[in-house]
């Protein structure tokens, strides 16, 4: 009998966590398994904004795929999804040809979210991907270095716009607090001349957080000289700047883009039905009218029934995707039942910049140095999940306090 | 009776040294001694090529003048020299009103010789103080960081030009060398897709230099991937790289401009005869007709009347010459006898990147390993005469071999 083949494609939250766990539960008679990704490496998306600021090196944030993934059991092929032709049962890559599958997982992740606003993508960069943050990084230190050069300094090289002050802004916001003073000191440059603007179209930074969180938050930030901009959408970004809804113009260098993230394109560009690069998946998380596809993560779009809107897409909820996503394969293979995904969401805890956080875990609200270590707890949770002790030794975040 | 005062202006290799010497030969109630410079640290421009490359902090390369100095002594002000008023006896500061002199110091040093080549002082960069070299740094990691971004991967990133062939240049690519395999694993990005290429405009790298030496550079050079284009004249610097005499264009994002330097346009603002900034200072290293005005290094010119020819300005001369200026300072207020400046050309060596030199002392050449740890010694051999032992063991670079 012809094992099945079951297609991976990205190693990201869900991707990856599916492929670990498929190697665990399936058996290698049972099922021939590919994952395709664009790179050798796995990254924690979640922790990208500390390497964009430069308070973390990037490899501290990526893991060799054949590091944790048991590359005899399930083939890895390094290259770049280019179409899936979902009719066909094939998916087409940019360099290495077409692969065929019989059950097909989708975990391909995210793109800024630029709500069509004119320059974003041209002139503004996002936290995305280790090559994005590293390139982060190299331009703020870059700015730096270039301002005691200029014959008439200008200030724009000192000032920092973050456009959204929701999670990744926040988190953003905060690691820049912590790295700015050392870049002060490496470039001999004043501190006071250094600008970091937080621009957030809602009323409140956060939205949606709890709002003693969020005061804290605020605080917090604003005492390590953060300048918060609220109620202030951005009309349009330029090479100079930002232009804000009123006209005002805000010159500036480096414009870091954290409003947010659709669903890849390539869902819609294969014929899924999406909202945003978002598919309405099944409760077992397969795509509606496709047996045999499953979308998990950011591409998949889950709606939280109490409030009647589509949860975030976290790499919390990814990650018990996977797990329901291998469950369910394991079930079309052996003919068993399948079961229907249930996020449980167990806390969030934004991180702020040295051993600061705020977070809700259960009902419990946190703050400060409980908050950040509880944050570093849920990252080494999930190292743990992927690579055991052996990977929270190696990347984990072991100073709690 | 007034006490004399003595202004030093710069404090490169040549006012750094004749402050410091003078702090030890005059007391207190000999003369009042003033030093102005830009930044309250001394650096040595002889090093400067690694920081540039990024092989060495720039901390490494420079010198609080307070650490070094006794500031009870030589009252220090931190301005730039606006305008030398040398009929008034007069020097003007951008920022702290005019000062007052009996005797003046030039030592305000080079500005780098484009030669009148357009474009070159709009887009490329050139190796001259620690604001310039912590750019170039910044800037090389910037293309690596850029590379892997773009959709369309456009080499430019990684095609690093070097104009000019001499000192500065070949030590620049010597360093470059060392650095391009770390910069390469910290981008992801393979080390054949990186380019080193450096263009001179005369017959040969090195011009002046012992051939065998020469060749025995180049080939370590070109076996470490370097690309020499001798006999190859730039037309014109550009955004996109380098237009050739012929008419070729090189695509770049980087050019290091190395092609030699001229004296401080301050010079010939403040009304001295000079050719290229530098004046034919009489042997005493006075400006000709002017009693009190004693020009040191890079604004100094004087020949080498075995080959009629000047000689280059260096590190070297410029700290023999504060020895000499000092003596006769010193000889100017106490009535005794001027004496003339006579170069003693010890040795030049020039390193190639990690323990790789080649160079002459005396008579001898020198080459790999043992050419290496004497530029060290000559290194450190400077920061003992400026500051002692205690010097040697801050910043001196102990590891010979």
């Amino acid at each position: 009998m012809k094992k099945p083949k079951i297609l991976i494609l990205g190693a990201g939250y869900g991707g990856m966590m599916t492929a670990t766990r498929l190697s665990k539960e399936l058996s290698y008679n049972e099922a021939e398994i590919t994952l395709v990704n664009k790179h050798n490496y796995h990254y924690q998306t979640t922790w990208l904004h500390e390497p964009a600021a430069g308070t973390l090196h990037h490899d501290r944030t990526r893991i060799l795929i054949d590091d944790v993934l048991d590359t005899n059991k399930i083939k890895f092929i390094k290259d770049t999804v280019a179409k899936i032709n979902k009719d066909d049962k094939t998916v087409t890559l940019a360099n290495n040809g077409e692969l065929s599958y019989d059950y097909l997982v989708i975990g391909l992740g995210s793109e800024p979210e630029t709500f069509g606003i004119p320059g974003v993508k041209e002139h503004a960069f996002a936290i995305r991907s280790v090559n994005s943050v590293r390139q982060i990084r190299e331009h703020i230190e870059y700015m730096f270095a270039n301002y005691n050069n200029e014959e008439v300094k200008s200030e724009d090289y000192l000032t920092f716009i973050v456009a959204g002050a929701g999670f990744t802004g926040i988190e953003f916001v905060g690691e820049l607090t912590e790295r700015v003073p050392e870049l002060c000191e490496e470039f001999d440059i004043d501190r006071s001349k250094v600008r970091i603007i937080n621009v957030e179209a809602s009323p409140t930074a956060l939205p949606g957080f709890d709002s003693e969180l969020v005061e804290y938050a605020v605080d917090l930030l604003e005492s390590r000289g953060v300048e918060f901009k609220t109620n202030t959408p951005i009309k349009e970004c330029t090479p100079d700047g930002v232009i804000l809804a009123d006209g005002t113009e805000i010159k500036s260098k480096t414009v870091i883009w954290t409003t947010g993230v659709r669903g890849n394109s390539l869902i819609e560009e294969s014929g899924f039905e999406a909202m945003r690069g978002r598919v309405k998946v099944d409760p077992d998380l397969r795509a509606p009218g496709h047996d045999n596809v499953f979308i998990i993560g950011d591409c998949a779009l889950i709606i939280n029934e109490e409030i009647n809107r589509p949860y975030p897409p976290t790499a919390q909820i990814a990650i018990q995707q996977a797990y329901t996503c291998t469950h369910n394969l394991k079930a079309l293979i052996t003919g068993s039942e399948l079961k229907a995904f249930k996020p449980e969401i167990k806390g969030t805890v934004a991180s702020l910049g040295g051993d600061e956080a705020v977070g809700v875990v259960g009902k419990k609200k946190l703050y400060g140095t409980s908050a950040s270590a509880m944050k570093k707890v849920i990252d080494n949770r999930y190292l743990y999940l992927l690579g055991g002790i052996p990977l929270v030794l190696k990347k984990g975040k072991l100073k709690l306090f």
